[in-house]
């Protein structure tokens, strides 16, 4: 992980490690002790945990880089362990709404201690490595921060009384519709991957290689509510030849008809702020793999590869609409030309499973669980959504989920060959 | 539900009312929001669902006879209700541990306001049926406290920081061993069954009828810790022949070793108070039925059926260790005459399966669904244990759980044929 | 298992042996070695595991009693070994449909080796035990009989082409509807449990005993089809208020709608000679105790106890409509006076869940498995069923299966209070 | 699926047609009606499964395009149609081996009438269409014969008494050890996919198209059993870091400790041929994606892509031990130059998920869920096995199974980045 050069930044790094800290307690204002605790499903966690799980991995990872460094509770670091079974044993990940103790204020003490703690460090200065861990951090906590939104929404709507997490901001007014077109994409040889070595990149966006691009256009815009409605209306979650043999078998087993929260009137949906109206301009969300896919076969199209992607989104400004926006939910997409909203809004599924790049080499020690061993059975997304912090995604970035997940704030770009 | 004479008592109604609903809330002392949360398993509820759930029996049952009544939340019925099918729907009882909404502080204000007006209502004055309502709510309050305390004592007992509920007591001398020995009981007709219409009784403990007993005799004292380690270093979680065939099954399938709650040192067992080194004098407890049974016929012995119990409960005063001692744990047997710990301690399994008496009639109404719909696949047990406020036995006292349960304060006394 | 007066019979001991063994094997007849290989569900087994287990239980209890005796295939005794834990190994139950070898050919050899090693020993005398154990083991084989027709209709029912195992006998003219009436039974101390020391019964039907009969009655026949589709098209399966807690479950997690092999259109029924017209007279068949008893509850009765049909059935002939008659269906009540049905037709589920009586000694040795140790979970069924061969049953015969069982030819007798 | 020119070819299509369809009878030999009805988990069928669908396949897509065509069983249509939605509903798949009817010998009977009619068809004379149909179907039969015998094996060790297949040939000179080498592939733009429009393909392998490849090298041979018996010894089984996410959570659920057929003795394995001892130098088999992936990681190499395999393959003679070789099991790499064992032995293993190429079209119609709807979840194999016909391989056969499959005849060839 060389990263001497990530130093190099107009923000300074602490004041960075700071602002990054406490917006996610920030993203905590108006949730209690026990809506922290909720823990939905197995694939969710409770907010609580997401507070103290990347606390404790700036505790492992970088306070623990120091021999002489005591932890003030050693007693919780098996509860804050999430998958690194190198670093030793953990708690059932489907049992961490069990949680009670430590207490959310306990949490918050802790967090404020290793926060004092990594800032001295920092003040005394910290060589390349260290610095590439405390970055490493944060990126990972932001991650959380994303989590912990679509978490809570999971958990909220679980609840029979459907609680609002942040009033509506007012509407904008809701844009015309855009037709769809597409854009003509580049075959031939190109390089993917991360490529500035000045900036922060995952491990598994590494290392920039060629690859080949066939002859292919993508959609300039996200797929919209009102789409994917002529979709189900058209009987889509009934017709198997639409769909993937195991994504059929998943909307047998769990009676899918429709995006997820969407409500049975098909016009309105669970939102982070109450249920809502369905607004047709605005990008479908919420919506799996699976969907997906069959969205675009009855639309005559594909979804694009991640490379196909990320040639597109080469050298467009990292805009749209991120969790600074404060909405917390995909919005219509601005007049403009060109590629729109590839980045923020949603996640956009892409067609390519998650695997390594050739060449690739995880972080080495416990640092290289992070990634690496998860690529089996996920496909990558792109882009952000209104959830990611605008300041930690990338072109080269990859997300990646099962391909049943819907939890996530996850949508649909088109892509054809040409 | 002839309750008119329910009235005829020594303490005051109203009085009796505020105490029982004073010591749910004494005894969530020292619990957290975070702690009344947590749902351990399907069987067990959060603290906070044992808060709100009796409240939520008073206001349908007592101030919703009344049909001027108004709900302050009839939002939350639908997840306060348990298991009443024909009041209308519920939540599902495995996710009750997901309602962080509302919150411990109103439903501590829905206590309280449910309290004021039922009060008001005894004020001004109650007939016969509202009356035994209220002393059914009651009851039923008094129930959900040891559920209360059976339930938080797994919650902790899964975190891996295995909480304190309650600093321990300090020991009483220990007893010296008593030798265990068998007291004849009656052989032929006997009448079991509620006697006294004078006092409460659920209607599964009516009516009262007769039943022949076989000759038969009862050990004068409880299983202890001592005589049940030697069944375990006997090897009896390893002979098949010691088990009934689903208690085999369930006994491979889980794993089990020894008793729920003691340490692989076969030396310590958690309990509120933490773990604590195991009192060889002190009733074994939170034994399944299939334990208690494969104990009893390693033993050589059988355990009593319900009416050898209760016949021999006939005249004993209720007196023992109950919920008022503080403890919160079985202790060892008194020096004395006669059959000891029959009341509290711990609950005792009995041969009995959980059926209805002959020419049982459930309560009308909803309140049929009390009692009468488990009668398949339980065990009845009987006597009350150290989380059961003393004044909510008696003799004919049906408790029943399914033969796998752990979790409640249940132990073991040993029959005989004679 | 003193049984030496069991020598005490009009027929001779070896012609009965041989009587019951090849009876086995007609009923095999028409089925192919394919037929004899379905394992449609865990409960069930192939048929041609029914014809090697019952064989393996003469080798192991009566030829294995000799030292001297080599099995000629020990290694197939992991494979026939039912439960029998303190004999050995076994393998596992829900996979006995894998058993392609030994082939079926092998298996009746099998059958003939066994059954002339036995023919053998009797010709050359056997002492009191032994002649019990022959008895055990004959035993077992009629309870296999039962189990392989029922098991085979499942496996027939299972199967898209839904085969024929019998053509139909020719209908009887059809009884007049018999308007059901309430016989009643006797109040008071009673004796039940097998009573004859001259033959024989299982362990679990002694010691005979006294029990206390309330005041009650019993129906004179067995509730109809034409009676239990009236509960259907009430909404007896849409009214959660008529069952019991796990059966409600039950009915909702299985989708019941009506009896098992009803068809849909609530008028033809799948039955071992394929698909026939529901005969309105004949006893509903085929019927869960979880349904037998809703069904009583709608009906405003309740099932009889098992000691109140014991003491109906003193006394009656063992007459009606068995495996011998060769219908394997049931059909309507005859006219006639008295008790109708109370024998053959279909097993009549209790209210009386299957525990010991009281004194109860299981068979010694691994035999003491046969009974006692399925003692939870599960209800007495009386009488026999048109898959019961009529010199199996007696008054004090306890049969039981757990309550959602559906797939025996069970049906139901009301009962009330008086 | 213009298939004009597969006309052209040195047989004559009807010998061929015949040929394989006897063939497919010739691997049943020795096996019983019972053996063949065996299903020993959902993802195995039963050999008379594996006898009617194919020729329901025939009926269906070849007989079936003439519109006067009457079926001789219609009836049977339900249950031995596979997956194929938009034919009509099907018999569950884990329900197969229920099947008891019809008969092996009414299945015979299915197959000659079939391929008398398929004959005479082919005698008439048939149109491109029906020629490429018939092809398909020809080579879905060799699938066929190939699952047959994997599902066999996993019948028959399902079974305690391990029934023999085939008798074991007698041992080739076991090979020296032949030290592993790496040989350079070639770095840059490759065509990859079906280039031969004279031969067959399935659709999966089309179109061809253009891909970068890395720079890399592959193993000269294949894995073997004492390099492998290396990994075992070494802990691989037992260390966390050594495995995918997914992978370590199936070796733990499962209990995983060695390949799937090896005895507890690490010394011998489960074969057609019955229990034999381990050869050190034969290509260990029946390994999971899991276990490859971990097995490279391991050895410091990685799989192969299937690119990268493709290439390698590009040129070589399809030579090897495959079906014909009657071993069904893959022997030791023969001395030789350049790249051995890329076909036949055992399938490989590669690093790509399956998923369509750029352009992929699925044929029309029900032929289209030949393939494209599995591309979920799986990972592609090459090269073919002991169990494939020789004629059914080719360079750009694309295998595909899910990540915890270890049933097949699958090991590892290493790759690695130069």
């Amino acid at each position: 992980m060389n990263v001497s050069t990530w130093a190099v930044r107009k923000e300074d790094r602490l004041a960075r490690f700071m602002r990054i800290r406490r917006q996610t307690l920030a993203l905590c204002a108006g949730l209690s002790a026990e809506d922290l605790m909720v823990q939905s499903m197995p694939d969710a966690s409770p907010g609580k945990w997401h507070l103290a799980h990347p606390t404790w991995f700036f505790e492992q990872f970088v306070l623990g880089r120091d021999p002489a460094y005591r932890a003030p509770n050693p007693e919780w670091h098996y509860q804050f362990n999430s998958y690194y079974e190198s670093v030793g044993p953990m708690h059932a990940r489907p049992k961490r709404g069990l949680l009670s103790r430590p207490s959310l204020d306990e949490v918050r003490d802790y967090r404020a201690r290793i926060d004092e703690a990594v800032g001295e460090l920092m003040e005394r200065g910290v060589d390349d490595e260290l610095a590439a861990r405390i970055e490493l951090g944060l990126q990972h906590e932001q991650q959380h921060q994303e989590l912990m939104l679509t978490d809570i929404k999971h958990a909220f709507w679980c609840q029979p009384l459907h609680p609002v997490y942040r009033e509506a901001l007012p509407a904008e007014s809701s844009a015309a519709s855009l037709l769809m077109h597409f854009m003509q994409g580049r075959e031939g040889v190109v390089e993917i991957g991360h490529d500035d070595s000045q900036r922060f990149a995952y491990d598994n966006e590494t290392p920039r290689h060629h690859t080949w691009l066939s002859a292919h256009a993508l959609a300039h815009r996200l797929v919209t509510n009102s789409e994917y409605l002529a979709f189900v209306r058209d009987g889509g979650y009934h017709d198997a030849g639409l769909w993937l043999s195991d994504g059929w078998a998943t909307v047998q087993r769990e009676g899918w008809q429709r995006p997820m929260y969407w409500q049975e009137d098909l016009a309105s949906e669970f939102t982070l702020s109450g249920i809502c109206a369905l607004d047709p301009q605005a990008p479908v969300c919420h919506i799996s793999y699976f969907e997906a896919d069959a969205f675009a076969r009855w639309a005559g199209a594909r979804l694009p590869t991640e490379a196909e992607w990320e040639d597109a989104a080469r050298g467009l400004q990292i805009a749209g609409n991120f969790q600074e926006s404060q909405r917390f939910h995909p919005v219509a997409a601005p007049r403009g030309e060109g590629m729109l909203q590839m980045y923020g809004d949603v996640w956009e599924w892409t067609a390519s499973p998650y695997v390594s790049y050739p060449g690739f080499k995880p972080l080495p020690g416990a640092l290289g669980e992070y990634n690496g061993k998860f690529m089996n059975g996920q496909w990558v997304l792109r882009g952000g959504s209104c959830a990611t912090p605008q300041d930690h995604i990338r072109a080269s970035y990859r997300n990646f989920f099962p391909p049943h997940a819907r939890w996530q704030f996850s949508g649909i770009r088109l892509g054809q060959d040409r």
